[in-house]
C-alpha cells in the first residue's frame, strides 16, 4: 500500500463528493496498493472509502498475494454460488449501500460491476475517471526514473534488431526479433503493447498488425514499440526508408518531423493539450498533408500505454510539471506509405524533457 | 466473417430469446469475425442481431482493419463528444431500442456498456455468457489443430530452457529465458499468460509471480507456461525436483500425478465436469493432501487461457466431443513447496486425447 497516494485519494474523493472508489485489478489498483492480478473468469474488486478504509473481494487462491497489505479481505471458494455473498459482505462492512461509489469505466468489467451493483442496493456509480486521472497525472521522480529505464530498454532493443532490417525480411520476422530483444534487454515480460512493424501500404494503417509481406525498396518502415520497467512503459516510433526514398516520402517525413519539433518547442506548464495538437497539425496542414494526419498528436503514458492527458483539439487541459506523454504526429497515404515519429516527454518547470534520444532524421537502410 | 459461426449464433440467439448480442473486442468477436482490436481509451463495440445483421462502432483510425468485412460501420473521430452519437446511430440502424441485447460480462467493459445503455433506451441487457459458451464450446478440427501447434511450441520452448535449470539460477531469469524460447519457437507475440516459474515456498502459491530467489536443492520447481498459435493457446504445467527430493515431496508429487491419471481415465462424452473433479480430488484426499488442493481440477482452453467448461465440484455440465480443457491437480504446502501437473485434453468419441506428451514422471535436476 502506498500511504501517501491513498491519503491523496481520500482528499480527491471527498472533494468530488464520492463516498468510495471501486477498482478492478489494473494500473490504478497497482498505483495505490502495488497489487496486480491477471483477470480471468473470477471477479476481483477493491473498494476504497473516502475515510481511508480499504477492502478487496477475491478468490481464496489469490489470498496469498496479499501478505502484509492492510486490506479487509472477502474471499470466496471455487463455487460460483458463493461469489455474490462475498461482494455483499464487503459492501456491508464498508457501509456502501445507498452511497456514491465511483467507478473507472475504461478498466472495470461488467462482471465485477454487476456483482457490485447487486450488492450495493440504491448506490450510485458515477464515473470517477477524472479523479483517477488527477491522482496519477503528475508523475513522481521515481515514476519518471522507471519510464526512463523503459525508454533505454526499448532503444537498446531496436539497436539490436536493426542489423536484420533489409529488403526481403518480413514485418512479422522483424517484430518477433524486436520482441525477443526487448526481453533480452530487460523489459518486463508484460509488454505495453505488441510492437507495430509495418512497411509500404501496411504503414498507411496507424494500428497495423505485422504481416508476412517482405520489405521492398521504396517502402517506409514504421516501427512503434515500447518496453516495461517496474510497471512503467515507453512508447516510441521511428520510420525508416528501405532503399533511397522517393520525393513524396521525403516530403511526408520532413513534414512529420517538423510537426513534432514544433509541438515539442511549445511545451511548458500552462499550455493546453489542444494548443500542442494545433501546433503540430498546422505544420502538417501547411505541408499539404492535413487530411492524412488522422489521429491526435499524443497521449499520456505511465503505468498504461494510453492514459491522460490526451493531446487532441478539444482538450483544454493545461500542462503541469510531471505530466508525461507522447508527441507522435503521423501522415498516412492509404495504399501507399506512412510515417510516424514518436517520442516520450515529461513537462518540466522550464519546458519539457525528452526521455528518448534516438535520432529523428530519416535513416535509410539497404 | 465466419458465415457458419454467425448462422449458428443467430440460431442460438433466437433459441435464447435474445434480439441481439453486443461484443467488445476479444476472443468472441475474433471467433465470429476474425477481427481483433487492442482496447484502450476509445470504445469499440460490435452488434449482431438474431436476424443476421452486424454492425460495429469504432474510431475512424481503426476503419482500415475492416477491409472486406461485411459490417455496417459507425465510426467516430478523435473528439470524444462524437462517441455517443456513433453508438446512437448504430443502435438506431439495427433497431435495438427496447430490445433484448445479450452481453458478455467477463469481457465487456463498463465504458462500452454505458455508451450502449445510453443509446438503446429501454433495452434489457441479459448475460449471454451461456450462449457464447455454447457457441465456442466444441472445437472444430482446425481449432484443435491450432491448439496442437500451440502445445508443440510450448514443449519445444521448455526443452530449450531446461539446460539453464540448476541450483542458483533465479525464477525470474528462468521465466525470461522461457519467454524468449516461446517466441523463438514460433509462438505469437501475445502469449496466453506470463509463464509462472516458482520454486520452494513460492511454488506453494498457485498464481505466484517469478521472484529473484535462486533455486535451492530440495526445491520443487513449478513451471506453468503456454504458447499461442493462430489465436489458440496451450496451457501446461510440469514440476521438477531440484536435487534429490525429500520423502514429502515425492508423496505430494505422486498424489498429484495419480489424481491426474485418474481424472484422465474417466473422460468421455456424457461424464460431467463435477465427476471429473471428484475423481481427481478423491485421489488427493486419500493421500492425505485434500486441504492442500485449493483449486478446481481444470478449465476449458481455446481462444482463451480460461474458458468454459470449468471442471469444478458444482458444474453438472456433461462432456461432449470436441471440448478442450486442462486437467491440472495440485498440492500446495504453504511456506514449503508446491506441485502441479497440467495437460491439455480434447474429448473424443472413445474418451479423450492428450495434446501434450511431456513426461509425467518426476524429473530430478542437479
Amino acid at each position: 500500500m502506498n500511504g501517501k497516494r491513498l491519503t491523496r485519494l481520500c482528499t480527491l474523493l471527498q472533494a468530488g463528493r464520492l463516498d468510495a472508489l471501486a477498482l478492478t485489478p489494473g494500473p490504478s489498483l497497482k498505483y495505490l496498493t502495488g497489487l496486480h492480478f491477471h483477470l480471468m473468469e473470477r471477479p476481483i474488486l477493491a473498494l476504497f472509502t473516502a475515510e481511508g478504509r480499504a477492502a478487496i473481494v477475491l478468490p481464496d487462491l489469490e489470498k496469498s498475494s496479499l501478505t502484509d497489505i492492510p486490506l479487509e479481505v472477502f474471499s470466496y471458494s471455487e463455487t460460483p454460488a458463493e461469489w455474490s455473498e462475498a461482494f455483499r459482505r464487503a459492501v456491508r462492512s464498508l457501509g456502501l449501500s445507498g452511497k456514491c461509489v465511483g467507478v473507472e469505466p475504461r478498466a472495470m468489467r461488467l462482471l465485477e460491476f454487476r456483482y457490485l451493483e447487486q450488492a450495493a442496493s440504491a448506490a450510485a456509480f458515477p464515473d470517477a475517471s477524472a479523479i483517477i486521472a488527477e491522482l496519477r497525472l503528475c508523475k513522481e521522480a521515481e515514476e519518471i526514473a522507471a519510464m526512463r529505464r523503459a525508454v533505454a530498454i526499448a532503444q537498446a532493443a531496436l539497436w539490436s534488431t536493426l542489423p536484420l532490417v533489409r529488403p526481403g525480411v518480413s514485418e512479422r520476422d522483424l517484430a518477433a526479433e524486436l520482441l525477443t530483444q526487448l526481453l533480452r534487454h530487460g523489459s518486463q515480460p508484460t509488454l505495453p503493447f505488441a510492437p507495430i512493424v509495418s512497411a509500404g501500404p501496411n504503414a498507411a494503417n496507424p494500428h497495423a498488425a505485422p504481416s508476412d509481406r517482405p520489405l521492398q525498396p521504396g517502402d517506409l518502415l514504421v516501427i512503434d514499440w515500447g518496453a516495461s520497467a517496474d510497471g512503467y512503459i515507453s512508447d516510441l516510433t521511428r520510420t525508416f526508408a528501405i532503399g533511397a526514398p522517393g520525393k513524396e516520402e521525403v516530403c511526408m517525413y520532413e513534414a512529420v518531423r517538423a510537426a513534432g519539433d514544433a509541438a515539442r518547442a511549445v511545451l511548458q506548464p500552462g499550455v493546453t493539450c489542444a494548443q500542442v495538437d494545433r501546433v503540430a497539425r498546422q505544420v502538417i496542414e501547411q505541408a499539404g498533408y492535413g487530411r492524412y494526419f488522422v489521429h491526435r498528436t499524443g497521449h499520456g503514458i505511465g503505468l498504461e500505454a494510453h492514459e491522460p492527458p490526451y493531446l487532441h483539439a478539444e482538450n483544454s487541459q493545461a500542462l503541469e510539471v510531471g505530466m508525461t506523454f507522447t508527441i507522435e504526429p503521423g501522415v498516412y497515404l492509404p495504399g501507399r506509405n506512412g510515417v510516424r515519429i514518436e517520442d516520450n516527454l515529461v513537462v518540466t518547470e522550464e519546458g519539457a524533457e525528452c526521455l528518448s534520444d534516438w535520432p529523428r532524421s530519416l535513416q535509410v537502410i539497404g
